[in-house]
């Protein structure tokens, strides 16, 4: 439905003894990737806390397929194959600079509000910015 | 087959700005779980690595039910349900100071030559070592 | 004036590829001395914010003498020196497991009002606490 | 000597319940600024490493004059003084979207051989590439 890329290069300090980046790290990738996905629909995660939202994860699920080393400059792309409704749900490739695909990860957020930290559905101002995107797309 | 307990605090460093702990320090809170594992049954990752074998992770998986705060003491359950072959798997609950169930989570680490960069089988004596406490436990 | 200590184990996550510890996180290691020598003064960070009030740093020195390595148990103390105003100042020696100290810092941190964000001076509940802990010392 | 600039945006795992980026991420963003301006020379500290060179540091000192917040884009000024001996000095200034100075630091870092673990003095290669630098500057 919506497909987003973005690059990133890997710092030394995420990168641990064995030489291949620390896994914990590619939580911190998506976000960036999905934060970068934001940013290009005219929207910013900043925004959407300022406007009473916060999005915490329900879960997440990562394949390691290679190792990611200190200075490469990796590519993830970003897709949401649905609409929001309770919570949204993206999935992630990352990239090295050969194109290899080294990590997939698929994740859902929840929408909660910030004030009473009570679950809410996706705000209509949320919902209508994805639709514009992927009416742009046609 | 096997359970193993431990604590650890939250630290200032790892709750981001929704006053939640940063997702991407669970994959931290299941290292230091497993390495309080691996070091109960009397060896520790690091003599692990010294014997020539890195252990990168093949896949993750995490939900979350319940934030996570500033200070709380955390603990992890760690379990391992069966004997490693080509790849060994753990699985992780996260309990908050009420008992209440906040997260859980599973990986499975390969076992790879550290110089040739290789996969490998569980090595014997890391097999003897588990069995070990497996036989303790009847 | 006022010193504490305490202990922590290097995690796997702050050893970067060099082999030795990555140097930012001497910063959270500093920050769990701080927090556990509050901690043992009957307070807790965690209070202090809820009291309205937050601390950021103003400066921040640091000395590495010797590396620190995955796995290692270190000893960090935290030492007071004099009564705080307008900010508070500490002091820290990190110590390996052969006693050795590999690394010293020092911070000094403001009084921030939490919800104006204007700099105010140390509270006299926080003033009081520390001198309670001083007057015990004698 | 020396003057070289680069831009990073502030991730969301970088901002603490305070709202204020956590202060350990500073020495993320010089070894960042770092990182850059050894690229520009043409280049990189992963090479540095694979010639047999790692560069930890001796001390670190930071001035903190203003908060940095999620998804801000700053600016870091990375700038050598002088040729390196035994160690290498950089000086770093921390610059928000609205041009203001948010942080300074320095710091100085060894030159180790990597197998040895023994100081050495800067490598031939690494001060004739920082002067031909020198040189395309006048």
């Amino acid at each position: 439905m919506l497909e987003f890329t973005t690059t990133f290069r890997i710092r030394y300090s995420e990168v641990d003894q064995s030489g291949f980046v620390y896994n914990g790290h590619y939580a911190t990738y998506y976000e960036v990737g999905r934060a970068a996905a934001i940013r290009t629909m005219g929207l910013s995660y900043k925004e959407i806390e300022e406007r009473g939202v916060v999005m915490p994860l329900i879960y997440q699920n990562s394949r390691f397929y290679s190792p990611a080393f200190y200075d490469d400059l990796l590519t993830i792309k970003v897709k949401i194959s649905e609409m929001p409704k309770a919570r949204i749900t993206f999935y992630y490739e990352i990239f090295n600079e050969n194109g290899k695909k080294i990590n997939t990860g698929e994740n859902a957020l929840a929408f909660i509000d910030r004030e009473t930290h009570r679950p809410m559905r996706a705000p209509d101002w949320f919902v209508e910015i994805l639709q514009r995107e992927v009416d742009k797309k046609v």
